[in-house]
């Protein structure tokens, strides 16, 4: 499998969640212009966008269905309670509020192109980043993240993908001082061997494309 | 269990899919103030949206996530193919792009507020919906879309999740000329009786709240 990315992108969640499986894989950087995704990337993903996980089976695209798919296909991993639908749709609703609305804030501070034309439009979404950021982390922080890990006992895809969108935070300029749990278990995520391992891949496709 | 909807949001998808699976559930409206929900719903949904479906095991919400437990829950029904990782793969990847893309392209017509404070911002991102409306449109149409099922030959909550989505593309202005395979999808659905039973159920709702 190849999985297309850009160093600091969500799409660190899914090299993350296919070092953790074990999976056969290879990481490529999608082709950037002018700091957007290039139009030669459409004829891989016509939606333009990273991640992009090419598969035997065809090329599938959107965090949790990449998250979800390599833990199914790596079963022995058990990144997943799929056999527990209760637990399963907890997982689901959790990634899906990371995708459909707090990655969705995130993406107001530098991407208002994408829902308005007006440079004062940008500059107003931008600005009220760190307010929706800091919202959306406070409900992660008291209703979701049920410690240790984000479905209780049970480590999962929920915690992989939390931590590529809590690597925003700073730069998100988000007031962390009440985010005490969700800090924590930033840290306990990043001190794992297969983070450090993709962050070392990550810094080196950096360097490789300089 | 009991459903809380708006009547014309995306919780249709969630009251269609209990409708198809059989399910013994009572729906109710959400609470409302001055055309938001109202602050006495975030008891019942921290989140303060539709849809939220109380279970015996705790309240759901994020729709992707409220239709694969239906469907998961009433196998029978085999509303998601979720014993075919590949399968279940481009399920997900369709509800996430439907989530995490497409309801928040229309969300910019007239929840500018989520993002923005200045209401000239509003008016930009609201002039941009029928843009970005037609272009996700037309993306599931070319791309997504196989026929006469989103996944092909298996009908899945897909396709409910689709008409949920396909009914706002005249109020958000879209130019549907080209979209013809998903105008055609959802005259098909509109016309199954689960559907038409719904639409009743939610126009009963409006007129109860009268």
């Amino acid at each position: 499998m190849i999985l297309y990315t850009v160093p600091g992108s969500c799409a660190f969640a899914s090299h993350v969640a296919l070092e953790m499986a074990g999976a056969d894989y290879e990481v490529r950087l999608a082709p950037r212009e002018s700091g957007r995704t290039a139009k030669s990337f459409l004829e891989i993903n016509p939606k333009g966008r990273v991640p992009a996980l090419v598969t035997p089976e065809g090329v599938l695209t959107e965090t949790p269905a990449i998250l979800c798919y390599i833990a199914q296909t790596n079963p022995k991993t058990k990144l997943a309670p799929m056999e527990n639908p209760w637990m399963f749709a907890r997982l689901q609703s959790f990634c899906a509020y990371l995708c459909a609305t707090v990655h969705v804030a995130h993406a107001h501070g530098h991407r208002g192109y994408r829902w308005a034309d007006e440079a004062p439009s940008f500059q107003d979404m931008s600005q009220k980043v760190p307010q929706n950021m800091g919202e959306c982390f406070g409900l992660i922080e008291r209703e979701m993240l049920q410690g240790p890990w984000v479905l209780g006992d049970v480590f999962s895809i929920c915690d992989i993908y939390l931590l590529a969108i809590a690597r925003w935070l700073e730069a998100d300029k988000v007031d962390t001082t009440s985010l005490v749990n969700v800090l924590e278990h930033r840290a306990r995520m990043m001190a794992l061997p297969e983070v450090q391992k993709v962050l070392a891949a990550e810094k080196a496709l950096v360097t490789q494309a300089n």
